[in-house]
This record gives C-alpha cells, sequence and structure tokens, in this order.
C-alpha cells in the first residue's frame, strides 16, 4: 500500500474550528506524494480561545513548514506572527504562515490574491479597473485590497453591514486607492465581485443587480457551490467574463505552494483533479 | 492512489529529538489505515526546551487521541501530564499520553510492560522470579517496576553506574520488591535481562555473565539488532527461553493500542509485517 508518512515527513497544519470540513489535508497530502515531497499536510482543530497557546506549541516543532489559517482564525492570527506581508497588515488577517529558517514565523493572506491571479491567469486585466466588492468581510476586505494591489482604479464596497462597508472603505482610501461605499449593483462598474455568501442557497435572491452591467466588465463570486450562482450567470448572459469562487481557491494554491517554498512540482489544477480523484 | 489523510482525520503524535529515525509514524499509520481507522501518525520534532511549551499547545488540539514520547524526553514528559499511572509514577517516566474526553491528559510507560507481555503471550511465568536487570537507564528502570508489578519475588540491578543502580534498588524496595544491587552474572537468578545497549555493535562484550544460568531461567534482551546478541545466544546455548528486543517493540505495540483504546483492529505484529511490506 506505499508508505504514508515517516520519521522524516515534513509537516503542513490547517487549523479551523471546526475542520471537519477542510479539503486541504486531502488535497495538499495527495499533491505531495504526487509530487515526491515527503511531506503531510494534517488538520489541526482549535477553538478559539485556545489559538495563542496552540500557535505558541506549533512554533516548538522543528519540522513543521508552515500552518494554513481557516475561520475564524483568520484576524486573530495576524497578532501571533513574527513578521507580516504588507497585504496582511492592510488587510489585519493572515491565512497563511510560513516557517522561517531561523525559526521566526512570517504570515500572509492570500484569499484576495488568489482571486486576482485567477482573472491574471485567464488573460483579464485588473489594473485601472472601478472595482465593486459586494460584501466587507474578511474575504471581502482580502479581495478589496487585492484588486487595489492590482492597481485597480478605485474599489468600492457594498455591504448590508454599512459601518464595516465604510471602514473597509476608509481603510482603502488610506492604503492610497480611491474608495467609498455603494450598493450592490453593477452600474457604473466594470469588475464586479460577490464576497458574500449570498448565492450558496438555492432560495437565495441574486447577490448583485446587474442592471447596467457592460459586456467589457469582469465578474466574480467567492461561492464555490453551485460553481455559476445567480449572479454570474447573469453576467455571463451579459457575455461578460466570470470567475466562480473554484478559481479563486485553484489560484491560491499555487499562491501557497511559492509563499510556502515547497519544492518543485505540478501544483497545477489538473493535478489537483487527478491526484484526489482515486 | 486512495485518500491519505482528510479533514475528519484524527492524530497520533510521536515527539523526540531527533525524531527521522523513528518507525512509529510509518507503522501507525499503514495500520491505521488497514484497520479502517481515520487516523494518521505524525512526527514532531521537539527540542528539550521546547517541550513545555510543545505540550500546552498539544493540549488545545480536539481532534489529536495522544502522543508517543520518545528519546530524549520521557522523564520531563511525566511533570507535563494532568494525570499518572502508578507505575509511571514509580518509573518517573512517560512514553505515552492519551488525551481524556474531558481534555486531560494522562501518562502512562508501557516500555517495561512490552517486555512482560512479550514474556507471558509465549507462556512463561515471571510472577515468583527472581530478576536481576543490567543496566539501570531508563527502559532499565521500567523493565525493572515492570517485572516487579508482575510480581517477581525479587529484582535486582546491576549497572557500572552503580549509584544509579543503588538509586534504583532502594526505590524498588520502597515500592514493596525486594531488591539490591549485583554484578552482571546470571549465577543465582532466574529472569535475566540486558537492558544496556550493550550488543548492539559487533565488537561489544557480552553484556551479563552466563555462568550459572539455568536451563529453566529466562532471558531477556532490550537490544533490536542483532536480533540474537552474544548474551541470548549464550543463553540459548544453555536452553533458556530468549526474548529479543524485537518482541518487546512488538507487544508494546498492542498495548498503546489498549492504551489509547484505538477501535477495534489488527494490531498484531504480523499485521503490522505485513502492512509495512508494500
Amino acid at each position: 500500500m506505499g508508505k504514508i508518512i515517516d520519521g522524516s515527513t515534513q509537516l503542513l497544519g490547517i487549523v479551523g474550528d471546526p475542520i471537519r470540513q477542510v479539503r486541504a489535508p486531502e488535497v495538499w497530502s495527495a499533491l505531495f506524494k504526487a509530487n515526491g515531497f515527503n511531506a503531510a499536510c494534517i488538520p489541526l482543530h482549535v477553538k478559539p480561545a485556545d489559538l495563542q497557546a496552540f500557535v505558541a506549541g506549533l512554533k516548538t516543532i522543528q519540522n513543521i513548514v508552515g500552518l494554513i489559517v481557516t475561520i475564524p482564525h483568520k484576524p486573530a492570527a495576524v497578532h501571533l506572527c513574527d513578521a507580516l506581508t504588507t497585504r496582511a497588515e492592510l488587510v489585519r488577517s493572515v491565512n497563511v504562515m510560513r516557517r522561517e529558517p531561523d525559526g521566526r514565523w512570517t504570515g500572509d493572506i492570500l484569499d484576495g490574491f488568489g482571486f486576482v491571479q485567477g482573472l491574471v491567469g485567464s488573460g483579464q486585466r485588473v489594473a485601472g479597473r472601478r472595482a465593486l466588492v459586494v460584501g466587507s468581510g474578511g474575504v471581502g476586505t482580502a479581495i478589496a485590497f487585492a484588486i487595489a494591489e492590482a492597481k485597480a482604479a478605485s474599489v468600492h464596497v457594498a455591504d448590508i453591514a454599512k459601518d464595516r462597508a465604510a471602514d473597509l472603505a476608509s481603510r482603502l482610501e488610506a492604503a492610497g486607492t480611491p474608495s467609498g461605499t455603494s450598493e450592490a449593483v453593477a452600474q457604473g462598474f466594470d469588475l464586479v465581485v460577490n464576497a458574500s455568501p449570498i448565492g450558496m442557497k438555492n432560495e437565495d435572491p441574486i447577490a448583485i443587480d446587474p442592471a447596467g452591467l457592460e459586456r467589457g466588465a469582469l465578474a466574480g463570486d467567492v461561492v464555490v457551490h453551485p460553481p455559476l450562482t445567480p449572479w454570474l450567470s447573469a453576467a455571463k448572459q451579459r457575455g461578460c467574463h466570470v470567475q466562480p469562487g473554484t478559481v479563486m481557491m485553484d489560484n491560491q494554491l499555487m499562491a501557497m505552494r511559492d509563499f510556502f517554498r515547497f519544492p518543485e512540482g505540478d501544483y497545477t489544477p489538473a493535478n489537483v483533479a487527478r491526484v484526489t480523484a482515486g
């Protein structure tokens, strides 16, 4: 049946609460094996009140390469890193932590980067666009700053929690990107993203009013199931390029490979599909 | 290639310094898979100065079932458990720690128990024997107390470190077993164990002088390679039942299965050989 783990295996953790639903252990462990890298991704179920002690303990493990951080730990983990990337500082959240050769830990946030990389990888241009991000929670914030980092002309924010939207808009402004709050209406924007959970359930209304959406606009969604949400479906009918949530996930995988400095190998979505199919 | 680990996988850690040489991750992970238990054994390389912070962090992980403790952490780990078995208290060392349903951790020492179980499983009787244990380090101490627990008539100790041997003898006495120090000579004993590393190297002298060893005596060794050390070879020639170090290891595996309360399955040495052969 072949060796699974041995004494030399390096570890990549993923911490969350709950943890049973995450796919990372299966996907990464299979990718490591397929790429001949003796490493495994392990699920780590930790409660919010325990995060600090958990990370302190984790930092003592010499054969751990890094940690993927998922819900609800991303904002708290930002305070447990020894160093942060600029975007992690701006977003105030980390979803990956890397053990440096000197034992210090660097945090980064790749949620938004994966979204932008998905567009760029499909030949789309982000720079210069007037963006609207609907949803100003963790993922929305990450995407908004990633779009800003990719030199969008402006990044507006819509949220039923108006205070939170206004706060994110002012942080984007402070970081040098023209911003403001908006309704969830596509009119006047040419990069429009649903970063809210609306669209996951059958009975959900459309997340963004497509009125005024132009043919050359880009439409994105963070919802993974269904792949084509009502919002993306409406955008597709209008001839827009649409990006489902899976694309953001897939591109984040490659960004993580780079961040964690894993050895060379095939970490493409096609290989993920192949190695997790058996 | 089949699933290796997923979000529901339970974890069994093994902590040591170094860790690369341990076989537990490979053996246990293969056994879990063969027995249909969604669990994996992971190597954890931790330095002595970090053990306390490491264990504090480990205790926050909800999906960890336990920890195997190996060199050099066994004596220190005794202070990091919330509860100890009587024998762990006596030996002042733990090699297994179990997470209880309430989140507390219980420590036990199974090194010596595996040795005794090996004899019992081969139809040998330990109760009533006059035992000699050569080597009063960690493993020797564990074996001496396990033989005492199995109701040997007496347990004597030999070591070139005479102070350490005397200390162990007095601890055995204090626990209610007749004891004392001795030379490494079989004469007068009918259960004689080498718990020192002597015999691992080709040029090593015989660990115990077989003079006076009687046919009905039991001879044991903790050395795993070679399987038949000069000491065991001499004992075998005299018609004694001999137990190589591998037997102690194999029986400890089953004792660990019981201690950690793993689901029913085949954890016999034969199955270990089968599942790790591929």
